[in-house]
């Protein structure tokens, strides 16, 4: 629901916003639900950041962009968490490159203060703008609910991480069952060769990234209706994919060697069975499932170990801009990928949701993209090297980010984000 | 010259192939010429191979591309050269990436007698082949041709680098003078949007990573009549370029701290003067030259400082495609970028030879290419991850290697190739 | 309090065992009290353990030596605990200079129940066990115990060294005024060459790298009278003590470039004063204080720029061995090594308590000691290469931990103990 | 032949100097005869000087010993020599530990003008001075040979390494058989307990490390009669001695697992049989000879799965002060060690020569040495922390280095010298 359609709901501007914007900070925060306080401290790598720090940061962003911009007179909340939960430039970053100096200070209850504090400043603004200040705040606004709604991903591919790599590997949520068994069926949808037009144009939000929308020029090309599934990447796996260095990039077979990759992250062969380690817990690999946790360099070498090739996220947009960006994401409260169904040969399934799907695409500024000042333009910019894009949502990706237009961007390496593959093909003429 | 133009000199097809089998593999050696017993071995930093691997490489390339295919009973020289000297895979690389395994033994005066014997058998292959043979034998000797060429261009950089590494600082070869000393004087040239070919079609030779020709589609831009010199990018220096992490890509930023760079490769500065290593031994920085021995982050800082963007390689080819491939290459003998001269805003200048152009183009395959089998397919496709496109050759490219397709490829970081900057802009409407 | 004392004070055998178990277990569980929930999780560093693991630990460590021995069908309250809190070889070590893998589980609270229930256990053991079967319990009961007290002073000096990392620098305790204001006034004792006799013998409790008693043969030798102070340390700093490679062993040397030291661990320069990091906080350098958190090297650098040298841990032993071990050790609340204060040339002065003092002699075995079996030999032997040894105990050393022939051993370049210096010199002839 | 017995070969002092220096300038460049120009450059890993720097960094020594002090007027050869071929400090190291810059310039060549050009200015120097100089000459011109005499030995341990690592394994020097053939038969000799003396008095040159001669007290021990062969070292390996942590010391057992230590350096298995890298090439694996190429940890290990334990370095010079250093050194032309003989109980073999010993000492200053000023003082000091005591030299060992006295001193993970094992223990009462 976008801002636009704020009265079909009967709402005033200002308590739309302050419902929306409870809804966004209750969900966070019920994310964090299981955890026991030693979770919200670890950081098992890297990449993952202590969920102490999602918590903050995402609130120092609504100060930054919001309070200090449009509440008369506020004042930083403590100097200090400024220092501490700040990201290299305003405007912060989707993917935590950099290791995040989380430590002992301030403790978990003092940043639960800390959003109280932030909450009620913010929802106090809400209330007492007017329509013309309503519409100056917006724009920051929603990129800073947009924000949380990124980092509510990244929490959760963070505590997935962190709770695997514990001896003990606990439980974050029960499973729930998805319901579904129809056996998967492959089938090859065609586009012929001609101009498109890709990227975000309209009154909604989307990211800085998205824009401008802008012709490209398309050969012909077949999608698979479906992701990869377990199953099929266990062929590969089985057949010595990870043993062969012609199907691999260079920098794949680097990480293979280095890292000793066998397999996807997560997956444990155990007594000659593989098992995967989920947020229910280790469990026995289930193979209509879509494959998840894989790198660019697997889902590349999967693609040339069976004949074909990722898409471009020209193609992808184009096959999916027609389609209503539905799909197993958070809401669903699943948590994992959904097996895949069968289409019958006449829809592509599971592009939005379930698994992000890698394409062969580097992240790049779309032509005509410049940087805007502020947090706009810096939120996407400095990354744009060495990364690739994904496309779709996964299920662990918040409903309200995905537009057929989102652009994920990860380094080829990274396995901890619910990534996974749909492969393409040139048209044969 | 080409293959198809053999009989325009007045030669048989094979003493033609003779002739230039000989002039490739004399030049190669004479490049080598200056070069004491411990220059052949020694290795500075992990892109450089050592000389003598250079030397052997080319060679093995030539018993495994040509003679074990051609050459009746062909027996390998020696089979533990074999294991040294082969590249990952059949087809070998550009870009050693990795460090080469070259030792002790076999000693400089072995792979020069090495080289005569190879040179020896494939001269009396094509002695002795009929037409028939000759067409069969041509593709792959092409290849052997083009693969040695390659290494002509690397040994130099690798030596520069070596030298430069060396506390003493040896020097290579005197200095010879330009002679231009015209004030560059830069201008825009603009470019329609529209659609466009780009990629190589035809009989001569190519890369198989310039193919297939294909269409895209690209936006009105401007491209700057010469490259970037070095008192503009020393503005830029000045200016605190490198000090600024707003300017810079994520990965930018880390090299910058990473590295402690501070200024180009190969710069210095002493007493207050900027100092830079060349071929000829350290000298007092010439202004007008262009600027060299940047990495694609520098490449794209600087652009982002000049409130500009690097151009895309379909743009580069493009704007470039009807103009001779003429310039200060290899043959010339100068090895060092040549000062810039003035277009007069009527000509794009220096876009072929005196320094490599970095695109902000990823290294993909085209749409519709496969990889064929053997040495073809394999040459290229493994490194068409994370690095970035450049175009028109250098000071130290062998000009045969040139033609308005040639694609080169580096890591964004690397700096130690004859890599500069040429400008672009979008079209303003 | 040894155990052959325990009828003086009145209690039964088995009641004097149990008032000693509550003391020292009650004492870590004290240590404790002060931190907060990530306190417990965080290591800062690899010598360092996390709070917890020290908890569960001393309590796994006790399930191993005394309950698995001796109490009746006893079962390990987690098998899961066994292997995570168990050291390399059953007997644990000191020092860890392996990072723990402690994790996310079990949680703080579990740890707490953990050691509630040895506990019990424990007490029950030593309330039902009739006077032969104390006598067989008490020696793994005393090294458990003694195993406990090392580890109290582990977990202060780690905590230490966690709160510093941290950006807010939290403190662990207010500060106590130790109430010296004598200036300090330091004299050399003399000792004359002869045979000696170092190391424990008798009944109480010791350490099985303190046996066997056995002779040396020393030369004549001084010894200074207290402690290196700060204000002294400060000119061997101020003096470029750091800067000069000639008074350092080369090893040392190296850790002062590679680890970029200027002064003691602890040290901070702010606005031209010297401050320091105390378990109450950042306060300004104390000049009468022993310096303390220095490194082996710093000891011997300062030592040589002093044109003295550190103690042998015979001479030590000569001089200490006659004076009753009493001090500012962690009982008297301090944590904190208190002032010099002056002897008028008659005493040597905090040889126990305050600083662990550096000896020049490596930690070997003494000459005859055989590792006996199980976790008395393996208590230490493993560590006997690459470390020094240090006498005397620290400000956060349990008393009971201290006699004159207790070792202490550090790897040559580790500071975040309570380390420092007390000079000696060879007697002029 | 000592400075003190000149005249009984019928020599003038200063022919007699001359005649030493020329023996010992020439066997340092016959050592180097063998080398092709790609071997004086190479250093496959940190521990080995590339052998160019061998021969400048003691012709540097020569020139900052001798001739800056007693040439009048004497100017460098080369300044930027001194800058390339200085250690640390004057006086130089026994052990490189630290990578040599040794590059591309000054060309070996040029390194053996310069070597020409010092021994023309040493030789006049010599053949000029009275007895008054020369005897002022006298210490620095020892240290300077006896300094050439310890690079021979490093040189020659060098080469090894580096023809080890070179994928085609060059041969140094064709075998020569020893001769020897007689089985080895242990016996242990017995020490009673009581006051000895250790260390150099005397007219003699010793190095600094040696002195003073001092008291020390020694428990009762056995010695073993000769060193621990192949043979029985292969017990070890084959009873799992390197896959059993208890039998390690705590840096060992990282060593084992960080390196993959399976056997001793040089030692491969192939097709189920041991061979070993000798300077004649691969050979299969003598059981008589001394093991050879074992660090510390390992002969620490193997003397602990024996029940034994290292002698100290005071024991070892006990047994062999009386022995003359008589054995298989350099000059035997041997370069590997001898098989052991037997002693039928009388004789302590092979002390001297064949293999360095390694001891249970630390290496230490001895109690009242005092650093003197200049190349005497520095020329062990700053080593003598880390690293444990050898004694007795190798097969690689010239002659004149070695006194009962004599000191060696290495890293405890260091192989690449020529180090074995000979077994001591306690003398049961």
């Amino acid at each position: 629901m976008e801002y636009a359609q704020r009265t079909e709901a009967g709402l005033s501007p200002g308590r739309w916003l302050q419902e929306r914007y409870r809804d966004v900070r209750e969900t966070t925060e019920r994310l964090a639900d299981p955890l026991e306080a030693e979770d919200y401290v670890v950081q098992a790598m890297e990449d993952v950041c202590p969920p102490k720090w999602h918590l903050a940061h995402t609130t120092w962003f609504l100060e930054a962009a919001v309070l200090q911009r449009y509440a008369p007179r506020y004042e930083w909340y403590d100097h200090n968490y400024a220092a501490l939960f700040a990201s290299g430039e305003f405007g912060g970053e989707f993917h935590a490159s950099v290791p995040r100096g989380v430590g002992l200070r301030p403790t978990i209850e003092e940043i639960y203060r800390y959003r109280r504090h932030v909450d009620e400043r913010i929802l106090e603004l809400l209330e007492n703008a007017d329509e013309e200040r309503l519409a100056r705040v917006t724009p920051y606004f929603e990129l800073s609910l947009n924000h949380e709604l990124q980092h509510q991903e990244q929490l959760v591919a963070d505590i997935k991480y962190n709770y695997f790599a514990d001896p003990l590997k606990p439980v974050y949520r029960e499973r729930k069952e998805s319901g579904l068994h129809v056996l998967p069926y492959l089938t090859w949808h065609k586009f012929a060769e001609g101009q498109a037009e890709i990227g975000h144009q309209g009154p909604g939000f989307a990211f800085d990234n998205e824009m401008p929308r802008h012709k490209v020029w398309i050969g012909g090309f077949r999608l698979a209706s479906q992701p990869v599934t377990n199953g099929e990447y266990l062929q590969f796996v089985e057949d010595g994919g990870y043993r062969q260095p012609r199907l691999w990039l260079a920098e794949g077979w680097n990480c293979v060697q280095k890292y000793g990759w066998e397999a996807p992250l997560y997956w444990e062969k155990r007594d000659g069975n593989w098992w995967y380690y989920t947020l229910s817990g280790m469990r026995e690999l289930e193979l209509d499932e879509p494959v998840c946790h894989v790198s660019y360099y697997e889902a590349d070498a999967y693609a040339r170990w069976a004949g074909r090739r990722l898409p471009t996220e020209a193609e992808w947009e184009v096959a999916f801009s027609a389609i209503r960006p539905e799909g197993n994401f958070a809401e669903s409260g699943w948590f994992h990928p959904a097996p895949s169904g069968s289409s019958h040969g006449e829809l592509l399934l599971q592009g939005y949701g379930d698994i992000w799907e890698w394409t062969m695409s580097p992240y790049l500024p779309y032509p005509g993209n410049r940087r805007t000042e502020g947090p706009f333009g810096e939120y996407h910019g400095k990354y744009m090297s060495n990364r690739m894009v994904l496309r779709g949502g996964s299920c662990i990706t918040p409903r309200g980010l995905i537009r057929p237009t989102t652009r994920h961007y990860l380094l080829p390496e990274k396995r901890w984000q619910f990534s996974g593959i749909r492969l393409a093909d040139d048209l044969e003429e």
